[in-house]
């Protein structure tokens, strides 16, 4: 079995901080009290996730945050410092959209499943933080909105990854009204999986990271990568697809290993290959 | 801010009456008991939604109908009168599915959003005109089915707006079975957002519609337009197009206003640009 | 109307039977414990559904199974002892998951509504039967889970179903932990259409199934390809498509009869035609 490290590494320079711990790496927004994604904030997530990506050390990430609101979305005042520019800002909003479409794609196409450890608003671009994640873990105090429309910018890019998480009436709503749901609404939405007692978020979140990390990381990243691939596809493509993927899959060590151990009723043990 | 012409036009001549009052245009269906989409009903609805488009002052569309029934769908007598045209009324299907389809359509490209106010039965392409629209409120008396398939004309063109709003086996359900719904099961299926009793019906959409109407236009164009286009990309492509349309947001006048005065914590005065 | 004949059929050879009844075929998986979707049963599976495209008799499929597995999913016995094949099991791996792709596709394509009927544990392929039929009835003892993840095997072929009737956090839940769900939460993830005490399934499947065996044979092979078609278009495109769809049903001798029937307020009689 591929050695998982119980480490603590050194919080990453900046606003957000990392911490390895039995294969589960955390990565923490600290900068409350809006956890804002500034650029600064965006592209050192970015950079936690292109470390997690290469190290077979890190088998899950956990996205949580520092304080009462998990994200309020972009950080409006660096957004309106950038208007003083020659080009209105037009170059600086590129590049801040560019960098949080990269992050969030970042999320969904990193072949190791991501868990969102909500406690608190998550609003805005923090809102598509958590649906871009494969899992969505919340307390019974956290709420969620895209309230772009309040302030003249509506949620869109929010939308892209908010609209392939719960049906298109709901993300509807959350859209044009702006308003605040619960934790519960967004459970019945399909945005979180779980809603758990403040309390127990942390322990709950560790369950599902240790549940996962117990599995083949080859088999996690096989199934990651096609299970977002098929989604896009017709039915006899996606089927063409995930069948040549089901083959891959059984010609790998892992799996001969795990079917192996299943008949022979006794613990697998993942070399990753 | 825009001003919001509070005014009573004169009724639309025909099987649709129009209302307009705080920027809100309330289309209400007045050819009970059916509310039956005759083609005069249709092309009466698709010519006020074409005016709605273009009136500066309509800034919110409320869909609703008079009597027991919302909608019950096609006009079957008109229908079945064709029979006896030389193409046994082929060229008039072709006329009403077209028709049919361009009218729901014209719900989901109009720039403003559009509320279904449902009390009674809304079966068939009634049903279908309730998931075609943004957001859709119901009282706990109203139910909705796709019958078509109990006097053997399957709701093939619903069932393109209904599989788009409820899931798989849902949509199935109603298709293959023909039988109602009661509205709440319609609210878990996501088919309508809020379910109301009768005598607040009104009253609830009207907050919608005023909550919606306190918003920028441009912001409510820009972003229902996006919705939609993107619901129908890879993520990828979403995502180079929804950050497209982030900074093109930005740029816009009344972005720089809501989020100026979000920050200066004062209310937004909207110019629509 | 089209005789509905009243047969037992003889059981099937193999692992299949097969008993048409008032136009519903039933076939159960008669190959416990595990009902395994062994090559064998996927080939007596989909031959059976082959006989019943083309017999005009069979009006409505239902897929059951003996016993207090509903079925496992794959023949992990089956696969392991391919490994021992010059080259692996490859060669058969292959030949599974496209007899596996194709069943499953062949139940979405038959002209004719499928019904599962689900008592006990609908595991990996399990779980993908149920996802693919039209209609899932469970009892309130049924669990789901795709948890080939635990053994090395992720559910890659089972996630095109199972990601086409349920949210993706739910599904990601599913098969990332690889844990079991109950019926109660099957239907809530919309996997199941109606759970019911087990002594009552097959009462409420056989009312479902009567239902459906009421309709007209041709409005069902219209409606049904249509849906799963339209599913995937564009908006333009399904109604493009769908608009034809229901103008070529307009013409069909059922519609007119069906239509007929219903404004003189009596029974319609089928021709299929």
């Amino acid at each position: 079995m591929a050695e998982v490290v119980a480490m603590k590494r050194p919080d990453a320079e900046g606003p957000v901080a990392s911490h390895l711990s039995g294969g589960v790496l955390t990565l923490t927004l600290v900068n409350p009290p809006a956890n804002a994604l500034s650029l600064a904030t965006m592209e050192a997530l970015q950079a936690a996730l292109d470390r997690a990506r290469e190290d077979d050390a890190v088998r899950v990430v956990v996205i949580a945050a520092a304080g009462k609101v998990f994200c309020a979305g972009h950080d409006l005042k660096e957004l309106t410092a950038h208007r003083s520019d020659a080009d209105r800002g037009r170059a600086f909003y590129e590049r801040t959209m560019r960098a949080c479409s990269d992050l969030m794609q970042s999320i969904v196409r990193l072949p190791k499943p991501v868990i969102a450890e909500v406690a608190g608003v998550a609003s805005a671009a923090g809102c598509q933080l958590v649906a871009s994640c494969d899992l969505a873990i919340a307390t019974t105090e956290t709420t969620f909105a895209t309230p772009g429309v309040n302030i003249g910018l509506f949620c869109s890019t929010p939308m892209v990854a908010l609209s392939r998480n719960v049906s298109r009436k709901h993300a509807m709503e959350m859209l044009l009204t702006g308003e605040m749901i619960d934790a519960t609404t967004a459970r019945e939405f399909g945005l979180v999986n779980r809603v758990v007692p403040p309390e127990y978020l942390n322990q709950i979140v560790r369950k599902y990271a240790e549940t996962i990390v117990s599995k083949s990381p080859l088999t996690l990243k096989i199934g990651k990568e096609a299970f977002y691939a098929q989604a896009e596809m017709g039915l006899s493509d996606a089927y063409d697809y995930a069948a040549k993927v089901m083959v891959e899959n059984m010609m790998a060590r892992d799996a001969e290993e795990g079917i192996g151990a299943f008949i022979e009723k006794r613990k697998p043990e993942w070399t990753g290959e």
